[in-house]
């Protein structure tokens, strides 16, 4: 995930502005209609905006979805048949926006954070969403498309996603998204985990990179997912012309589950941070034990080499038999190397067994 | 302990859903149902669902208590019977909640979390209560139960448990859950402050892995523990149809107890924090032992061993009978090696009683 | 002091239960009876809880003290007597509490944390207050009576302390536990100024056992003082049935103390934890200073060493008169070792100096 | 950019003095003047104070532009005609001020700080606006003028910049200042990402200060932006009489990017911390490479070496043809050199791959 | 600065004793009486607590400042000719309170924190106000008297502060000694940026110490100056009867001061922890440095010397010429000592550069 994912205007860009650096074309976008009552269902797998229209003006519920990056005159056609503010278009179009809530006079409008897990990285997509009298527009801008379960359920069950209104469908879409973290943030647990056997078995630079990477993730996931804590309390402060009692009832439960998604995060971060401080104490104990050891063995040889150095080995064999005879064996010489070898053969199983090769 | 603990739906699950992932059976739990007024008592210990909805039909007052995994099934009929709300039930099933009140048309719904310490870990269980007119239903999961006591004062004295209402029985059980922390926390306080002697005396690898434990301990405790505040302050706050006034005073002195707890938790990580930073300190001390006794040694005998180098020792004996005498002694070769084992000998003492070796 | 210090009831007791661990006889705690006007005043040393009862229905004053450690049937009937409520009576016995207020309907109760230091430690007593009408209940547990100067005052001059009504003596009487936290500071202070400097001039274990002590008091003392803050708030607020407009004033004044003295906890804590950085850098100092040494003895001598290794000194003397004249002096040997002692003696004096040995 | 930055005058000063240290032209700034309604415009480059006070008069809507160090005397003179109150007038003159709203009887003042990017370094300039009836005063001191675009588009299209209200403008200007901090974080964001690779790779002095300034303009941008929000809400709040409802819809927007900013800030600031921790952990790391060589190679020769020293290589070759025969070799000493070399060679290159040299 | 700097009373005393421990004479405070009027000025260098009494009774407005340390006497004198409070006079002497406002029945009390800087150290000194009808009364502890600006003020310009009330005189003095920090601060910050300079080229003790010194002013002041926040905010808010509307448009100019020097204490506070850090990096980057030294000089020399170890070089010049020529060159051996001697100038020349010696 990159540091500054947000894509804006360049400073003193007129409000509203439409406008995208990226080439982006017609396919890089798709959408999904859904017109439903309780009894029956229409469903568009490739609509276009004129449709969308159409299905406005009939008495049924409509659910418009738009997956992936939508090309500014697209968005604009939509923005003008639904009379969507062109402060809240501009923010569909410049993803990377801060979760939040805009109650305008004809809709609302909400921005959440869709947290995805593709590949090695975590990702951040951001999911808009329209919320008017009789429709619902979403935006997920990326690959992934986390309603595909809400949409077997509408298709299946003529349960309260069909009967209740079009707000209970805004509460699904938006419980989906804001449990879309649980699996990741079991994942994470998961990494965080086997980081604290590997930081205490054996500390090294790959484990240092991996605690790195997971505080990162946890920090950016941490910043995009704090505000949908805020989106909820003002959806069920200020969203009461559009958001019946009886669904608050859920977006409370969805707030909990909120709470507790910050719990883990904030868990997470100060386990992380803890992992760090244990690298650090580990690293230390290591160094202590190589100098330990480089100390034992300096400590010990040094003034014996002193010693043999002070008598130069000199001792006189024509005073006493006792005097080196090993100078005088026949293989002394050879002996020796064979000696030598040994204790080289011998460290350096002692080092590999250690681990310090 | 794991990081992460909590049963969750793939996103897109329908709200109010009772499914788990694990095998279940009806062995897993046991219905412990208690009819009581302030002059008689009917106990039944194995109770069956049904059994629940025909106390529930009498003057008395109820207490039905589920220990262990109850399955989908039969949480479904005691939900049915009690008409409890379904998004409630599901979070009695998916256990790991975090601690919350629910204020419910015919009923409250209490989440709270019961330490526990088992053989060496510290874990965390979920203890669920509903409390309606004249009944109160408690779901304790994991193995432990810990309303044996109140079941026993229940029994013995006809004191105020008996003769206040249903809501004075919640509150008795809220305490149990709430002063279960104790005991922990006492044991968590002898850990640290052994915890304290070792890292100044001996800190090693085991201190280490030991301080870590605890301090994970602590965070998720406290992540676990920090909502009970919010719990009783919404019980005081928006109960008023469920507890009498009088409750209230005795809720009040839970709500101490929950603060206090909390002030030892967050004193306790201080702590253990500390304990940390004088882990790294202590080793830095060491370090720097072993790095002076390394330095002296070297820095006395490096100079010494040039000087005798630079004189490879060949005095010349026929100038002056000062010249080395030692090599032309019978037993000079020989006393030489004892001496240096002797040193060798001396030098391995010093170290094992360092704490070197 | 000890990390975990509170006395508590196992998990399911009864609320309102007066038992205690240990065991507690009648000559552990001594009531101090005091019968005042602003005329006349009787003061019993050595009272029964009868005589406390007697005084009560006189008109004047009457301030009842506990010293030490009262037993669980002494306090009950002295409960019984003031109809003083069950959940403060078992806060009284159960020290360790968190200072707190509880307004009940026939008194005031207050806990407060009195810091004393004796010997060589800090600690904490619970002094718990009844305020009633017309009198004043004290608990101090532990050896030290704070009050001896409140009641050298009263004996004495006949000022507000006499003429006001019970209230001020209560306020007076908080006043005196609040201000016990100023001598204590003062230690602390003047502590860790000369830490300060040793941490500077010499760190070793001695000085991280000292700044660990001291910041475990200071965690302990911030934990039992910070809830002074509320407790005064809360009298403030909710006390105006018990307290007077004007003895208010005064305890605004006692307000200001707590403040001040939580702002020198924190400021102690800061710098404590300031020392603590401060001991490893230096560690981290001394470390390098002695690398150094090593490294540059090691630097200069090792290709020395080298050198004369290459030519192993067989400079063939019949050469040239240049050659290794030393070796053919008579005393050479003797001289040379008379050379490197005085080298040796050299270097140990110089890491005498250098506070390496 | 400096640590302290702010103009004062000496303590004591009376309060709405306009004195600068400094020696100020009236070449150090310029005044741009704007004459607009929804038909017209009257642009004015080098506009002089009396231009502005008949512009004034005028019934369209009057924009007066300063760029750079204004003189005390025409500010006085410009505070005259617009009769703005002293105290905004000091503030004006006296930058490095916190952000802020002042709400006048007259007109509103609004501080701000413009985040801008010269050449290697991160600096603020201060934005000082004026809102009164029909015309808006802004300051801008330094070099940098962030309106240009703004005035292009006032120029150019005949949008909602030249049909709404005055006040519309002053969001506009507003908008600009605080956007132009998204390029400024986008850059930081890039800086931050490439130090995270070198301080994994290669952490040495250079990274180290390149972290350090990092975190230093990090630290001062949070203060000079932080107040942003408050000015903001201010203005939400308390701007009633001055701005309108529709212009609020955008003050709101922009309030999200104040937000947004902060986030983004306050995320770099804990990926700055994160990266000096990871930093300390590399260098920990290397050290104990560098250890671990040296105790190898110590480890493995001392006792070779010691082993030689005690035979003094004076093996008899009287005795053996096995002793030592290399030393009679013809190009024994020669190649004796030659394997030396070849055991300098190789270390050095082994010691330059490992980035040591 | 001392750490604890409050003077108190022994827990027990009662409150409003106006006593102090050191002995206090007559000389060691002035009395500076003021009577003014917007048309003429009394000034009294010298004058007596009987003077300010007389001038109290004149239609003029009255300051009196006392300057040093006043004796309880003349305080008490004082109080009684001003009806001041008890509480409050005993503040008064108790120096290192806590900035507050008390209002009382007669008058304002409050108290400030006077920084200054004398010779190398950063001090506070109490400033304390009362002010009431037509009279201000203000005491300064300590040597440094800041309100000669202000009485230069008084005298010459006939302007706000003679004509306005005398709120407006307390309001200047006020900012005075709020504006004291100012130049304070400025010399703080270049403090620190020096720090920041050396903790990179050269970081050593002095500039530990120096860090410590800075951190510790920094806490010290933030503690004294934090309440000032406060007092302003009790001022405009409370203060109704004593201080005119228009003297709050001034007061919250002041507030902004107070704000802003705020953040940059806490600025500076982090700047120092930052600099702390920088020096355990840069201390880990110079122990890497020299680490690797003594590792590459000894992992190149200690095979080398082995390998010459084991040759003895008793190469035979019996059978080879090329057998070390070198021994029997007639000036080899002095030749040699003239090589090491050479060896070890260059390795000091090379370790002066390098700043090790």
């Amino acid at each position: 995930m990159k540091l500054f994912e947000k894509r804006y205007h360049p400073p003193g860009t007129g409000p509203g502005t439409l406008r995208v650096e990226e080439e982006i074309s017609e396919d890089d976008f798709r959408i999904h209609l859904f017109d439903y009552t309780a009894e029956s269902i229409v469903e568009h797998e490739d609509a276009t905006a004129e449709q969308c229209k159409a299905s406005l003006s009939l008495a049924s519920r409509t659910w418009t979805h738009v997956q992936g990056s939508i090309t500014p005159g697209t968005l604009a056609r939509l923005g003008e048949m639904f009379t969507l503010h062109a402060l809240a278009l501009e923010d569909v179009l410049n993803v990377g926006q801060r979760p939040k809530v805009d109650v305008h006079e004809d809709h609302l409008f909400v921005v959440l954070a869709l947290p995805s897990f593709s590949d090695t990285e975590i990702g951040i997509s951001q999911v808009s969403l329209f919320l008017g009298k009789d429709y619902l527009i979403t935006f997920c801008h990326g690959g992934y498309d986390p309603f595909e379960p809400l949409r077997s359920r509408l298709r299946k069950q003529p349960g309260k996603l069909r009967t209740l209104g079009i707000d209970y469908l805004m509460y699904a879409a938006l419980d989906v998204v804001i449990d879309e973290a649980y699996p990741i943030l079991e994942l994470i647990g998961n990494q965080i985990e086997s980081l604290e056997e590997a930081v205490l078995s054996q500390p090294d630079k790959t484990v240092l990179n991996q605690i790195h990477a997971t505080k990162r993730d946890l920090l950016l996931l941490r910043r995009m997912l704090w505000p949908h804590r805020e989106v909820i309390n003002t959806l069920l402060r200020d969203g009461d012309i559009w958001i019946a009692d009886e669904t608050k009832i859920y977006l409370r439960d969805c707030y909990d589950h909120v709470m507790q998604i910050m719990d883990l995060v904030d868990n997470y971060r100060e386990m992380a941070s803890a992992l760090l401080e244990i690298y650090l104490s580990s690293m230390s104990n290591r160094l202590n034990d190589v100098m330990r050891v480089l100390t034992i063995i300096a400590t010990i040889f040094i003034p014996l080499s002193f010693l043999v150095g002070v008598y130069g080995m000199n001792f006189s064999n024509d005073v006493s038999p006792w005097a080196m005879p090993e100078l005088r064996w026949y293989y002394g010489y050879p002996l020796l190397w064979l000696l030598m070898l040994g204790v080289v053969a011998t460290m350096l199983f002692l080092f590999k067994r250690k681990n310090w090769l």
